[in-house]
Order: C-alpha cells, then sequence, then structure tokens
C-alpha cells in the first residue's frame, strides 16, 4: 500500500476561458492566464492510496463517497496517469528493474476543499490538480509538469493552470489530439511577490447558468464571439505576459478589467442571454472604477475580475490592500462576527472594518458613487496573494486511515 | 400671430442605435429601426407661436421657462426650418405673390410630455420630434416628412425616428454633410395593428450613464464595437425589415431581443463599463425567455428590449398581451392602487393583476424560474400599441394663451 496527500491551489484567470472546440478532450478556443492564490487560504486536498488489496476503486469528496466510475473526467485522469504508470513499470520490467506495479491496484481517493464548494470560488480547477498532481506523485511519474497539466486539463480545463504556482498560462495549442494545449509558467510567484487579491464573496439567490453548458452556448450563439476568439484575446495574451514579466500593473489591471468586462459582454450576447454579475457585482466594479479615476497620481490602484459568478476578486498591489478592504467593508457591510466575515491572514488592517473607509489623497473620491448595499451583499472577504503551486504533505496529513477509509465522513 | 400645436410619439428601437461618426451633425455608426407607439399613452406636446410683437425667442419645458439661446441641438432645429422658410419666402416675393415673413418673428414654445421626463422613456425623442414637426407646420414647409426628420435628427438622433408611425427605420447614410440620414417609414402601423407593447418601468437608484456621453465611450473603447457596426447591423437591418413586411413575430422577437443583449454587451465592453440593466431588467429577461421556451408550440411569444436604462419594453402580439400582463403582474408586485400602476387603456385583463399568472398551455413553465420580486421593483405598467406618427391639434388644444404666454405654469 501506497498513500500521498497532495493540496493544489485556486487560480483565478485574468484572460479568461470560455468555449471549447473539443468537449471531449477539453480544448479551449483561446489561450488563457491566471494567478495562483495562496494555499492558506483556499485548496483542494487529496490523498491516495493504492493496494493491491483493495476490492475497487473508491472515491470520497468532502466526505461523501461517490461512484468514481460514473465520474468520466475524473476518470480520464485515472486512465492517462496510469498508461504512463504502466509503461514505466514494463520499461523497468524490461531493463530488469522491476517496480511496483502501481497501475494495476485499485486506488482509494479523498479529497476535501478548505472552502465551502458551492462559493463559486473555481473549486472544480483546484480539485481536479490536486487529484492529478497527486496520481502523478503517487505512480512517481517522471513527466514535466506541463505534462501532468495536460492531463488535469482533460478534468477540468482550468485545472492545468493550478499545476504551477505565480503566472501561468494555458497555450490553447493548436493540434486535434490536444498534445500542444497545456500550462506553462510565466513567471513564479517569487517574480512578483506584492500581487495580492481580495475575494469578495456576493450573495446571489440565482444559481447561474453552469459553465460548462454557458460557454458552448456563446460559443454557439455570440456573433461577437469570433472576433474576441481570433483577434482580440491573441493581442490580449501578448499584453498581459508582458505585463507579469515587467510587474507592470497598470497594464495589468486594465487588461484584467477589460478582458472580465468582455467575458461577461459575450455572455450577454449568447442567446438566450447569460448573466452572471448582479447588483452587487456591478456595485463593487463602480467602486473599484471611482477608487482609480480618484487616484493622486493618476495611476490604477486595483483591478476587478469575475468568472461565472458574481464574486468579485480583487487584484491590487499589497500597498493599497488596507484602503481597500476598508472601502469595500464600508460599503458592504455584513453583521457577522469580523473573525468570520473576513479573512485578515496578513493582518492589512487593524481598525475595525469600514472604519476610515475614504482612500488617503482621493481628494476628488465620491462618497455617492454608490450607496452602501444592504447588510450581508457581500458575504465574505478573503484576503490573499499570488503564491506556489501544488504541495506534497507530509504521511501524518493523510485524509484515510491505514486502513484506506477517511479519517472523517460527512 | 400664428400659433400652431402638435404631439409626438415615443418611439423605441428594436435595432438599436448606439454611437456617432459625426457628434455635431448627429450621424449615427449604424442604422437602427423602431416602432412607433400610441400618443394616446405617451406622447410630448408642443405648441409654438410665432409673432412680430415678441420680444425674443422663448421657451417653456414643462411649465419652466428655459434659455432657449443655451439649448445648442435645439438651436440647430429652428435656424434649419427658419432656412427653409425664409428660402420660401424668398421665392414667394420674387414670385410677387409674398407670404408672411414667419421666418422672422420670434417664436414663443412651449412643450409638455404626458408622462415623467425621469422616467427613462426617450422623452428626448418625442420632445425634439413635436418640436421640428411643429415648426415645420408652423412654417407650412412645403418638405417630405423625411426631410423633417433629418432636421429632428440634429437635435436628438433618435427623434427622427418620431416622425413617423409605424416601423421606422433611421437610414444612417453615407455623406458628410449627414444629407442621406434620416429616417423613413417601413410599414404604417396599419400594416401590422396586432403588434403591442408592454412597458415596465423599473425602478433603480443609480443614475446611469448619459447616451450622448455613453455611445462616444463605447465607440472609442470597445473592441466588440467594429463587428456590431460593420458586419452584425447591417445584416439585422435586412432581416428586421423583412420581419415587419412579414408581420413574422418570430424573426421579429429574435432579433430585438438578440439587438438589445448585444446593444448591452457593448455597454459592458465599454472601458469603464457601462451598465443599464439591473436585477429586475435581468429577471425580466429571464421571465420571458421561461414564457417563449414553454409556449406549447415551441413559438416565440413575446420579446423584450431595453434601452439606455432599466425599463423592458415587451413586444407581442395582442393575443399574447393579458398572459404577459398577469405574468409581470405577479413576479412583479406592487402596493400601489391598481389604476395607478397598471394602465389600462385596452381593458387587456379583466381580473386582478397577477391573478392567474400560469401561462395558458405552458405545461412545462417553471414556476421558480425567478423568485417574486420585492415589492416596487417594478413602479409602472404600460400597455400600448404600435400607431401612428405625429398629430396636429387644434387651437383650443394649445398650450399657450392668446398672449403667448403659458396656460400653465409649474
Amino acid at each position: 500500500m501506497k498513500t500521498v496527500t497532495c493540496t493544489a491551489p485556486v487560480n483565478i484567470a485574468v484572460i479568461k476561458y470560455w468555449g471549447k472546440r473539443d468537449t471531449e478532450l477539453i480544448l479551449p478556443t483561446n489561450s488563457s492566464l491566471s494567478v495562483t492564490l495562496s494555499q492558506d487560504i483556499l485548496h483542494s486536498k487529496t490523498t491516495i492510496s493504492a493496494a493491491k488489496e483493495y476490492d475497487h476503486d473508491r472515491l470520497w469528496l468532502n466526505g461523501i463517497e461517490e461512484d468514481i466510475t460514473k465520474n468520466k473526467r475524473m476518470h480520464n485522469c485515472f486512465r492517462e496517469t496510469r498508461a504512463i504508470r504502466q509503461a514505466m513499470e514494463a520499461k523497468a520490467e524490461a531493463e530488469g528493474k522491476p517496480i511496483e506495479p502501481l497501475s494495476t491496484y485499485p486506488v482509494h481517493v479523498c479529497s476535501e476543499n478548505n472552502f465551502p464548494t458551492a462559493a463559486g470560488l473555481a473549486s472544480s480547477a483546484s480539485g481536479l490538480a490536486a487529484l492529478v498532481y497527486t496520481l502523478s506523485q503517487l505512480f512517481e511519474l517522471t513527466i514535466s509538469t506541463s505534462e501532468v497539466s495536460r492531463i488535469a486539463r482533460q478534468g477540468s480545463g482550468s485545472a492545468c493552470r493550478s499545476l504551477f504556482g505565480g503566472f501561468v498560462a494555458w497555450e490553447m495549442g493548436e493540434k486535434e489530439d490536444g498534445s500542444d494545449s497545456y500550462a506553462v509558467q510565466i513567471a513564479p510567484e517569487t517574480h512578483w511577490p506584492d500581487l495580492q487579491a481580495l475575494i469578495c464573496v456576493v450573495s446571489d439567490a440565482k444559481k447561474g447558468t453552469s459553465s460548462t453548458a454557458g460557454m458552448q452556448s456563446t460559443i454557439k450563439t455570440s456573433l461577437l464571439m469570433n472576433e474576441r476568439i481570433n483577434n482580440i484575446v491573441p493581442a490580449r495574451m501578448e499584453g498581459m505576459k508582458k505585463a507579469v514579466l515587467d510587474k507592470d500593473f497598470q497594464s495589468f489591471a486594465e487588461l484584467t478589467m477589460r478582458d472580465s468586462n468582455q467575458f461577461h459582454a459575450v455572455c450577454l450576447d449568447t442567446y438566450p442571454p447569460i448573466f452572471y454579475l448582479n447588483d452587487t457585482s456591478r456595485a463593487i466594479i463602480q467602486l473599484i472604477h471611482e477608487y482609480n479615476a480618484t487616484s493622486p497620481d493618476g495611476k490604477l490602484k486595483a483591478a476587478y475580475t469575475y468568472d461565472a459568478g458574481p464574486n468579485a476578486v480583487i487584484y491590487a498591489p499589497k500597498e493599497n490592500m488596507a484602503e481597500i478592504i476598508q472601502l469595500i467593508g464600508h460599503y458592504f457591510p455584513s453583521n457577522k462576527e469580523p473573525a468570520e466575515f473576513f479573512a485578515n491572514p496578513y493582518n492589512a488592517i487593524s481598525g475595525k472594518l469600514g472604519e476610515d473607509f475614504l482612500p488617503k489623497d482621493h481628494a476628488k473620491f465620491n462618497q455617492n458613487v454608490i450607496p452602501v448595499q444592504p447588510v450581508g451583499s457581500v458575504s465574505r472577504l478573503l484576503h490573499t496573494k499570488v503564491d506556489d503551486g501544488p504541495r506534497v504533505l507530509s504521511q501524518d496529513e493523510s485524509l484515510l486511515k491505514e486502513d484506506g477509509l477517511p479519517k472523517r465522513l460527512a
């Protein structure tokens, strides 16, 4: 019996992935680029153990057993990693130095997120990345991280970007078999450690369109989408890579906001239209534009981005974070206990949340740019930062007991 | 002293005007097409009197005197109509049959809307159309209605479409001087009298971006806008003209909804983004799509469209209106007196508003498509229909007394 436990991070795209040219292999219609966020706040954790004594493959997600054979995308990841392991075993065998035939053993998989799956915080990306990374460690696969990402891509497209820390591009590739569609690291987290993020979890009664269904509807019906795919995103990818390499927050911020808005624009141009932003999302956008517009030196100080849901992720240099947190805290009040509402791991603010919210030196800041929103419009604030890729944990962090069953069940 | 009183209707575009290629002459970047709505419910009324005894040009808007010299766009309309009158007077003089030199007389202008200007119901279009139409009647201009519309265009772009009843195209034209940019009637109201509309006035705390500023910002910053202007709208104009001529509600409805959504999509792709739809607008869109999706014969039964604000205009054949009114009445409750909330001139419903809201024969209609919205989310419902163009009223409808001063002041 061999057991490995790993965690993988969440990534939030600044150039958005929306649309597949191959839904089976999960090949995108455009490249995308993301920032990997700290696992201290958000991560998926997976333990996999392989043992010839096991009866069959079993899977527990957040403490609930699921039928692993019914999860086609996960199945693809098992098939791919086992095939590589099998080739390694055959080669070792042929060379007279046989290795353990792990590819033939049933596995037990136990996976948990340290955040609610339902919060719409890209849990499928971190979850599939953790699964595939753990499989690659379990099987001791001698392949590059980009090759691991190629496999994770087949589990959940954006999962491929969670295989690296820092700034990560998913190059769309051109080949029909998807062999050139994988993630590459543009720069590690150490290149621009100053970049931080504030996640604003936005309450929404409405259940949005799933991104899997939504993106194909956009491809099929939006007359604006081709222009985005063929002309706009390729230029933006170049611009964003340069912005990251130059640590140029001005270009990074403008491209991030423009690309988020354009992604939601093509959703609106879909027929029937797809809406992910709600009035709270809109209010955050207007607040950030006012904050930027009144910046004393005329420079952008923050950038918002929204995935397929109403939650905002605000990227900003560390030095602006206290102001941004106070702004959000003021206009989006909560009646929760402060510690429950606001995850403040870097002690970004010392005073009370929402106090002294007027940004320093912003002489022209219009306090009435938006009204103070109803209590609870934003349900949680998480302060995080650019950080590293998947981590291998020690054996005592295992989610499985020695008998191969979960330590915790829901 | 000569006095003329006219009314002009509101028009609501189904292919949207957004963007000027010449802001001075008000020349659009694309053609547009609208439906003229009944003046029984919504109109602008203007009385103009010309008298050589008057001291100077004076203007009263909704009972408040304004400085006519400060209103550049209105000034353009006076200049153009007076110039044509002057040429007529010169010609008559030359022919030895002089006419009254009205072009040299000061005028008193009194104009009112029978709906609140602030409601965002295209009051500038009906207002400028009423002004220019009244001037053309006052001066007895021997020009075509399209030529009158060319003048109104210089007052407010979409005003040119309010010079005709029925279905009206504003052909963008190509010439630099704007001489080929005017409205033409595609079909009169009698061609398709069955087409009705329900205006849902949506409450919104937020003051939206003015359309004048907004459209130029879109032209300048949206990377999707060229595709719309150059390729999408020209094809849609042809499709929409055909749909109107064929009285083909299916094509009319789909094009109307798609074009409304695309207009709001390019607003969202503007930098900074422009938002006109709010959560109430979104909810109406979702409700109409559910209503259409569950239609027993699979046909579209209603189409929404939104201008530069959150108000919905729902177009539908007369036979569907009772169902639509009950649907909206149910999901968007009001605590106003029924008669104050709902303008019901055609007695479309007999029972209580919001009762029996489930559309007949829509077996699969999902009642939970949206929750019942907070009371007052929609502040008013107006049932109206396609109808005629500007009307000349009798002298006793004048807004001015015999002394040339307003009968009513605010």
